[in-house]
């Protein structure tokens, strides 16, 4: 089973709940699974104050962390999960039906990494932009005709299959091995090119990248305005896809950060 | 994957629920994993009339069956499975833990059974006397610190489960045909013993011949009266824990009839 530096390092992160007993009861699960750490994000004040004041709230509940954006509740993470119903929507992600996840949380963990499930709001789920800060997606195989789960319900659910699969090498996907390199279908050997012993990047630093590239990006004049948006989306998703490690990370930061440096000082070709 | 009308051979019964949400709740989770049939025992009637007349609430609520006892709700269920947090008591059925029920619901489904899960109030959970209609009882695997899980996420995760594993044949226990002839550990050859064409009893079967028997014990005045109701308890769970098939239950019952009728009419030995 898993242990509890493990669970540990599992993160529950709620983006902008609405319903205090949503809130009440996501924590009662982690609870019953033994996962604490729990991050809300943008939480609508009066709910998010009634919840954690409820009787019988969970400790998880009151030491939450609570952040303006997703980006600050994932940044020490590397391996961000959105959940939810993608009836409605092509995810540019890969996406992992629950029953198949244990493998890559496995994986993840022995690779000593953090990992974040994310879940969207009672309303809305997440949002496209949410979106572009997971790494992949993972789908709780629902009815058609009643596809969309109570938050506090597919929390539950999320949490067991993890809790309760992750030590079941058999159990879900097939091989393990080929399944944690099929992370990114797209580049089959970027996890394969990189040492094992070298960490995963975490959201923090695929974030910090990410605005060293836009900024470059901005100062060549690469793309129009309008096209801005669009563009730092699939900058995003592209960073996810890569699975970089901490170590490319930083290499592609000085480099991006030397081309920055020389096109806003407009310097002709390097010399040194 | 389970078809619609396998999953309309597994019942979701909640016993004596109280809380109109939860009730809500499991009726949601019941639609998300495209099962139908619910039945309610022994309602608040207050609570109960509130639930079916939540908005939203889903059809299967307004359609649900109630009943004054747990005999009658499960009385055409050929396997009664109870859920719960057994850490308090020591049960007397065999226990399985959930990630290893799917073989179990699957093999029932083979023989032609309906299986009913059985999930007690919030409260109490299920009470001694629910647990002597039980076959066989489910654990969630949840933490000892915070075991005890709200019913609508023990309905969920349960369901979930079912809904997920049944159609994996490596999933949970290791080999389909054992984990079903071990359903009686104590009488493994139980089972062996029915040609597989003949159905297994019906709860409401074994409810008619424990009648019978029990009529007998005080015909016979077998047992002091403050000893009927553990014995009561008892017959129930050997009748269960023997794995009877319909036709098994019919001759015990002809013969459990005629000894209570020589009983009754104090006659010598049979002549005829």
């Amino acid at each position: 089973l898993l242990t509890q530096p493990q669970r540990d390092r599992i993160d529950v992160v709620l983006v902008s709940p609405r319903n205090p007993l949503n809130i009440g009861a996501a924590a009662r699960a982690m609870a019953n699974f033994g996962f604490r750490r729990l991050a809300v994000v943008a939480p609508f004040e009066a709910h998010w104050r009634e919840a954690k004041s409820a009787v019988g709230a969970p400790q998880l509940l009151t030491n939450a962390q609570e952040t303006a954006t997703l980006a600050e509740a994932v940044s020490d993470c590397t391996l961000v999960i959105g959940t939810g119903t993608l009836a409605r929507r092509k995810p540019e992600q890969r996406v992992v039906p629950l029953p198949e996840l244990a493998p890559i949380v496995r994986d993840q963990l022995a690779r000593g990494g953090r990992l974040a499930l994310l879940f969207g709001s009672e309303k809305r789920g997440l949002t496209s932009e949410d979106l572009a800060h997971c790494h992949l997606l993972v789908e709780i195989p629902t009815d058609s005709r009643q596809p969309s789960m109570n938050l506090g319900q597919a929390v539950a659910v999320c949490l067991y299959e993890i809790a309760s699969r992750i030590s079941e090498p058999g159990a879900g996907a097939k091989d393990i091995s080929r399944s944690s390199q099929t992370l990114c279908p797209d580049n089959p050997r970027a996890q394969l090119a990189s040492p094992r012993g070298d960490p995963p990047a975490t959201s923090g630093d695929l974030e910090l990248l990410a605005g060293v590239v836009e900024a470059t990006m901005l100062a060549a004049n690469y793309s129009p305005a309008a096209m801005r948006k669009a563009n730092r989306r699939d900058l995003h998703l592209l960073l996810r896809r890569m699975a970089l490690t901490r170590r490319d990370c930083r290499r592609a930061l000085g480099l991006f950060r030397r081309i920055l440096w020389r096109l806003q000082h407009r310097c002709g070709p390097a010399e040194d």
